[in-house]
């Protein structure tokens, strides 16, 4: 084992974004539907996948089946072992002792960030989905005038909570990102709430995400942006980063902005984050999905010409603990991989290949969200 | 040799979308015309390119020459032996036993599906393209307000036809997928037809070619879509898959969608086919024209999140029988190179990669268009 | 060592688009700021990035310090040889005896072309930017409605200098190439020339980039494009290439269009230089910033259809010295494993190996801008 493989293995990794775990035994249909950013249909077992693949090659040793085990055998014995010695064992394969985690998706099935992060005795952040505190405002009830104002103050408040250190959009879903980059005027604001409040729904007004997007920058803190690869009520094309670019030209100066995923415009998200000095990026949920056998090549895309202070890890594990275990594992063997090349091509010195190591599987995250510990 | 390559080499492939074959000797001109999707320019031979150094690496010594032959003894080998020859030992070489031939393109310079078939003992199926139907409606003159009945009844007296398994469009062609995607009204369509007919020309129109889409879902047969690569008659960024999201929702649940040849939107096309249930994927024409040497590269884009049973193989072969040998090889090679991989790397077990091989080179097919033998 | 490395590694390269060499020395923050298409920004060292990498690990030997040297002992050491003798040796290095470079962006801080040349006893010729000319021409005042014939007779007088071999527009900047294709109008260029004359700055009103493109045309000779990777200047998904196709159709038949660094969309780049007569492409700057790690890489993809006389070579090296040796070393470097690698597995032929590699280093250059010397 090289050196670079030993120290990333034994570094515990910040996961700075990713979701809490599903405490529930799960049958077949409810596991294949979290194993998939597709959906079950007849015919074609989500296991028939790379990530399916991949959790029957890289899960199934810890839940002490041979490797490329059965889907029935699997599951089996996941019923068998239960739900919370399941997650305890892939949460602990891991090896990531800082998550940050997004709580603004369906957080009533899943574990909150100190119970994810107690499983392993980590530490736990959070991160909070603006679009979901948005949209408690608009189910409380607001008038379209005030709709600004108390937006503003329930994200004040809800970012004011101990232990949250970044906010998150999901604007990649709600209308892309070839929206005007200018800050909405409040009349503005105020005729978009008018329409949205009146039609109900979820918040997907162009001029509200904006909105949304211009509150970040006010809040202060860190900015998280899903990019790219989803479920499909994504528009790819219309989350290409490369689409912020005005808007990113207007803040300039104010809030980190964290390009999550990327995938398949990981080279797009590095140009910016080469070009900006408040861009950074992942390639989490990607990663796992494509598994270990592709996982380098994603990453060496990413990281073409990303500057090294840029590059973070996340997961983006939801629901399934496999996900928490197959995004480390993906990130360490890319990584390792990657980084070994380069030193056994003299192309990078060992020391140079460490510390880039260390800063992507921790210390970027802890600088940019000003976490403790080295950064 | 592996127990895969072993696999793949002994398995007669489906070939899901191709065209027939020239039934002329070709002057070097000829041949070289259809050897690029470029011209033939002054001072650039077409051989010059990878495909070129393709066929005189892999083709010459099926015509009884040196490996990577000189072109004049190429060509005079090939005009020595005949077309008929020729044609012979470059399908046979193509192990090949079911094509699925789109004739809707200058079908009479080619072989019929039957024709083709017959040179090796295979399986002919035809794929009916809508253009072509609707060009020969507009021709033989149609009033505006019958257009759309006339058109309907066309195609479906085409696709009633025997051995009709599949339907083409060339939208990507004509207008690009960046498409309204509602199905337009009939007062749309009638003044719409009414512009084409009096204009004359290929059937361009927006309305049109989305009211061919939309024939195409009420037809029920599997839609063949070229996608990307192609001659300069495309504007590529207008074919981007993902323009296609919309019109996917709506039409949730009714045809399978085949995505053709896809480069350089192999990876949109495979977030497709993750993410909508009825979304298939090919990376034809393309693995041709890369050669081996980067077909692997091209399949691995293409496979990183592709559901296994959502891969099928074409060659998009058209005119030079050259290219359903090197469509098949370059899959052959870069499959069975993938999947040695990470076979080796213990990532994938040898029975998955030898069923991914089976599904990806006929099973899959055969299951799309309900063909005879195992799916 | 192999016959490709040996051969590329003895040819001398023409590096067909370039910049000068700044001719002072340099203070950290200067040489950092030069380093990088981003800026100089706290907590995150230029060097700390892929090409940081590759200037300490390649750079550093040729300065008589260890590989990967540090930062500090390079900078140092940089400064005690003096500006002149850095620069020649990493101009030696390069191995380059052709230069075509651009004098329009910041002349004066640089080398003239002829002193760049004579630093290693190569060959000059000169690119002329035609923003540059327009820009003067607005500088120097001019009635709009002049505006038209006297940016011609400027731009024709610059062309007529001796050695200038080319044009170049930084359009990708400016608008991108989403631009209407047609020539505009007089009465068109009129206008826009007499809202831009009011309202001074920089030339990017659209009319008048696409008159900038089309006064090219006129003056026959080849045109250099800038295409995707720069600084954060660019909205990056407006300088896909594919966006020219219309502009290419109306203009085939006359001027050669060189596309260059191409990254992201080198695959959309490789696909014009495929299909239209008129286009090639080059990887320049993309190569020094990703590096000799992924040189090869990139490099593949641009070349995974394009004609072997479509790619040439160049630097894009601006100001520093250190990119005329890295762009150099990581084309020779990446070409000679692509081909090596082919011919290892017997894809290519040795002599078709080592005429693509003259080709792309030399002779493409050559015939397109029709240099002494072979073509």
């Amino acid at each position: 084992m090289g050196a670079i493989q030993a120290a990333l293995d034994a570094q515990e990794l910040t996961d700075h974004h990713c979701h809490g775990v599903v405490t529930a035994d799960l049958p077949r249909e409810d596991f294949e539907a979290l194993l998939t950013e597709g959906g079950v249909w007849p015919g074609i077992s989500p296991f028939d996948s790379p990530v399916g693949v991949s959790v029957r090659r890289h899960c199934a040793p810890l839940l002490d089946l041979p490797r490329h085990a059965p889907i029935d055998d699997y599951l089996a014995r996941r019923a068998e072992l239960g739900w919370r010695e399941v997650n305890r064992r892939f949460l602990a394969a891991g090896s990531t002792d800082v998550f940050c985690v997004d709580t603004g998706y369906t957080p009533d099935r899943l574990t909150t960030p100190a119970e994810l992060a107690d499983t392993v005795g980590g530490s736990a952040y959070e991160v909070v989905r603006l679009e979901s505190v948005a949209e408690a405002v608009a189910a409380k009830g607001v008038e379209p005038a005030e709709y600004a104002a108390v937006f503003r103050a329930a994200a004040r408040e809800a970012v004011g909570r101990p232990g949250v250190v970044a906010v998150k959009s999901v604007a990649a879903y709600r209308t892309g990102f070839d929206l005007d980059p200018a800050r909405p005027s409040a009349d503005e604001v105020t005729e978009a709430a008018r329409r949205w409040l009146a039609a109900g729904g979820r918040l997907a007004d162009p001029v509200l995400v904006r909105h949304l997007l211009w509150t970040a920058v006010d809040l202060g803190l860190p900015l998280q942006l899903h990019v790219g690869f989803g479920d499909n009520d994504i528009r790819l094309h219309r989350c290409d980063p490369a689409h912020l670019t005005d808007w990113l030209h207007l803040t300039a100066g104010t809030i980190p902005v964290l390009l999550l995923h990327c995938w398949p415009y990981q080279r797009q998200a590095a140009y910016l984050a080469a070009v900006f000095e408040q861009v950074y990026l992942d390639v989490g949920l990607t990663l796992h999905h494509v598994g270990p056998a592709r996982a380098g090549a994603v990453l060496a895309e990413a990281m073409e010409i990303t500057p090294y202070r840029k590059l973070l890890y996340s997961s983006d594990a939801y629901g399934l603990a496999e996900f928490y275990c197959l995004g480390a594992l993906a990130f360490r063997r890319g990584l390792t991989g990657l980084l070994q090349d380069r030193v056994d091509a003299d192309e990078l010195s060992l020391p140079d290949a460490l510390r880039i190591a260390r800063w992507a599987g921790a210390d970027n995250a802890r600088r940019v969200y000003r976490l403790p510990g080295p950064s």
